[in-house]
């Protein structure tokens, strides 16, 4: 395939291929006006007949497992990301089709972490052609330069279920690490030393791909209950010493922040929140990680205290913070799609109230519906936002694609959705005239929370007129963005080569925008 | 089409049709020579933008949701049985749809019972063309006397998930009554005022179905926890004043027996099942309703105490009996497809170990594997055994049709399959030469305990050996079948017309016999 594919200007104005890796491509044609007219993908039909009776498909390691998969050259092999920075097995299962000899595989991983590193020599060698995922840290350095095969496709996570689903990408073999597991395959992510949790970035993978391989280091008797991934998906069962490291399950920001500039940015989203009519008795709030997020919680937290309220359910990422929020009373459910730390994995196991969820329930816009779109708030980061309110989450204003795009495109959706950002880092203006890539639609972009002020997009006149008297320091993003090239200038354009190493998925499978080999 | 289609013999002897309602049927090629080739049914892609962004798809009536589903002639449209007999929503369908003028409908229910009989004059004035599921009591009758317009196809619960699956039967709209749900249409059967346990029955019409309606009349603020059924897959809810009469939903046998011949059937069975060594710790049973095999459940909890042994889990069909072994923890796990009494609501509502089940998970055929097959043993009825172990479910030795097949024959892939049946019912041998209707296979049926003597498939030899110096009374199964006809006589061969007026199908999709109209 040819990396400089012919482009097309998209609904956005954003120049895309209309072929990627061979495959043909649609380009974006705005929110919610590309229908789908398919069918989902039909699975293999399979039969009782070649599974053993008696319910035990364990073979003896993941590489025997691999080779009756019939693992093969351009195949794609998935993997889930629920043990984050903890996971042993992705790297093991290259590692594997690496000594057979096997070349132009796929990678198709929920996310990928700086443990996946190693996986860069396999894309050098050949033994990977590409990656559709996220490429993070280290891959995606590599990937910017251009030395990936093929083009990384960057979608979010229920990006990933629709494409799935709806046979864009169809797993040959899907590998599902988990950290309890019986001989049948049933699978649960909150039992084990390595619990992580939930497994709900495995599920689409177990119901599509033609073959299921469940890895597991603590195999139980059958029944494994809960069966948050159900044995009647799953090929092989394959026992190993451990599938995670427990201490790296649990990474990324975990407390809440103590920067004085980010807890004014909390502080402030909140204020916002509360002005603006959405901290009601039973609202619902999504605050993701990082430690301005959970700041966020923290207000809404006392908010509802002294307003003797609570919010009916909150979205995890969990954490500590929401953990003790559901305890205290304050929120009745949380549904939860990855738990951030020890004390989430405790919650999901013990409390039925803690309900994991998956990328299908929550994020797969081709669905009748998802919990996106119910949610009262969702508060996101952003690398980048332009002054149209087009946001960017993947790549860094230097152009260096650096981060997946998570569940961030699919909480847009949102009835209100805040981007608490810096108006600068590292004296870099955050507003900008144009994102470097664009990964999310400034129509489903309502508010911009800086330490300088606030920007309410245009559209959302009935939240322009709900703060107006808030006190609150309402300015258009025009005038941050001033504010900011004042202090820092005005900066320069970054440049790219022509070659297109990644594209950005929009939810509904379309080509949202490119992103260029950067210029060395 | 015609009712009295081309005819061939299949691989077990008996004359089936190649076409049932004008489509393409397969004969019966043995246990496990089907092999389907093919993919499962894709259902058509959604998208968000076809529902409300609030998560809100309630709609004023049911006759709403139906009319917005676009009901029109020939839909085929399912429930499910989890009301039993207490079921309010199914013949509510068909009220409307005659209120609407519509014809040839086709009414796919995972099981009817009484309370469906009024649907016999929608199959009179031609609203429903035929049923595919059980046409018990007054609609088998009906079906039996040649009246339904097109042929009723019996499938068992693991065949039904196999025929929606693999789409045999495409279901235009599916119907959950649900005794919880919330706006989205999560739903759930362990909560509300017609809390039935689960609707496992309903879930491959929910993953599958063009449309999907759910009615409640316990309808909760989202979410309702837990989903059973997803609101991602519904398209309309409808709030009602009543779904199902909670005192109908306990239906069917829920006391052990009485009977003192029963209560021996009761006893030997379990003693056949000690002396074959299939009574160990953490062995698995099932034993379905119906007080002879309440019975046996009784039995084997004593002889679980008296060991100091425990079950690891045993399949529902729950009731208290089953409940209490897992209180007193006799055994770990209750795997439960159906709950049979309100103690069964109960547990399955508040003991995490009593885990709700589904047809996909216990009983697809076409699956990677299902739980059915790793059950020590299982205990079923039966209404005719032949003397090749042969067994019918369905019809009686008059020939009408009465019964469902249930999970039955699923059930049959157990490693041990024990049928305890009287030898004769009201002086008419339940041991035949043949059997009116064959729905399972000898190959499978292990062992006929009766009152006079326990009849073992000479392919057990396993068992023949195990249970030798038992002194259990072991005699072969023409042995038996001989004491029947010594005290009854030679039952006359029941005549048919040559009409047929339903055919029952094998776990795979295949015709495994053939019913004909009974001759007046």
């Amino acid at each position: 395939m040819s990396k400089s594919a012919k482009l097309v200007v998209n609904a956005i104005g954003r120049a895309v291929p209309t072929e990627v890796n061979g495959k043909p491509a649609i380009p974006y044609k705005g929110v919610g006006k590309h229908k789908p007219d398919g069918r989902k993908l039909g699975p293999r039909i399979a039969s009782c007949v070649d599974f053993p009776e008696d319910g035990n498909k364990l073979v003896s390691s993941l590489r025997e497992a691999l080779i009756k998969s019939g693992l093969k050259d351009g195949m794609t092999i998935s993997t889930h990301h629920h043990f984050r920075n903890g996971d042993l097995i992705a790297v093991q299962i290259f590692d594997i089709a690496k000594e057979l000899g096997l070349k132009n595989l796929v990678w198709f991983p929920s996310a990928s972490f700086e443990c996946h590193a190693p996986l860069t020599k396999y894309l050098e060698d050949g033994t990977i052609h590409h990656i559709e995922g996220s490429m993070n840290g280290q891959l995606g350095r590599f990937t910017s330069e251009g030395k990936m095969k093929g083009v990384g496709v960057l979608r979010s996570h229920g990006g990933r279920y629709q494409a799935v689903q709806d046979g864009e990408v169809e797993i040959d073999i899907a590998v599902i690490a988990a950290p309890t597991a019986d001989f049948f395959g049933n699978a649960n992510g909150v039992d084990g030393p390595a619990a992580c949790g939930l497994l709900g970035f495995a599920l689409a993978d177990s119901q599509y791909a033609d073959k299921v391989i469940v890895v597991t280091d603590n195999l139980v008797t059958f029944p494994c209950v809960p069966w948050q991934i159900q044995g009647n998906y799953v090929d092989y069962v394959v026992k190993v010493e451990q599938v995670g490291i427990p201490s790296k399950i649990v990474s990324g920001t975990t407390e809440i922040t103590k920067s004085p500039d980010r807890l004014l940015l909390a502080e402030m989203t909140a204020r916002f929140c509360e002005h603006a009519g959405i901290i009601r008795d039973g609202f619902s709030f999504q605050a993701g990680a990082g430690g301005t997020a959970l700041s966020i919680g923290i207000y809404f937290a006392e908010m509802l205290r002294a307003k003797g309220m609570k919010a009916r359910f909150a979205r995890g990422g969990s954490n500590k913070y929401l953990v003790n929020m559901l305890e205290e009373g304050l929120v009745d459910y949380i549904l939860d799609g990855q738990t951030f730390d020890l004390e989430g994995v405790k919650s999901m196991r013990e409390n039925p109230n803690h309900v994991n969820t998956s990328p299908f329930t929550s994020y797969n816009y081709h669905g009748k519906g998802n919990f996106a779109s119910m949610l009262d708030v969702v508060i996101l980061g952003a690398t980048e936002v332009d002054v149209n309110f087009n946001a960017n989450v993947v790549t860094h204003s230097d152009g260096l694609l650096l981060h997946g795009i998570g569940g961030w495109q699919n909480c847009l959706f949102a009835k209100c959705t805040i981007l608490p950002v810096p108006l600068f880092r590292d004296r870099i203006p955050v507003i900008r005239d144009e994102v470097t890539t664009l990964c999310g639609p400034g129509e489903l972009i309502d508010v911009i929370v800086t330490e300088r002020g606030i920007a309410i997009n245009p559209l959302r006149t009935d939240l322009i007129d709900r703060v107006k008297d808030s006190g609150l320091p309402v300015k258009t993003i025009r005038q941050l963005k001033a504010e900011a090239e004042k202090i820092c200038g005005v900066p320069a354009k970054q440049k790219f080569e022509k070659e297109i190493v990644a594209v950005v998925k929009w939810v509904d499978g379309t080509v949202l925008d490119t992103v260029y080999k950067v210029s060395s």
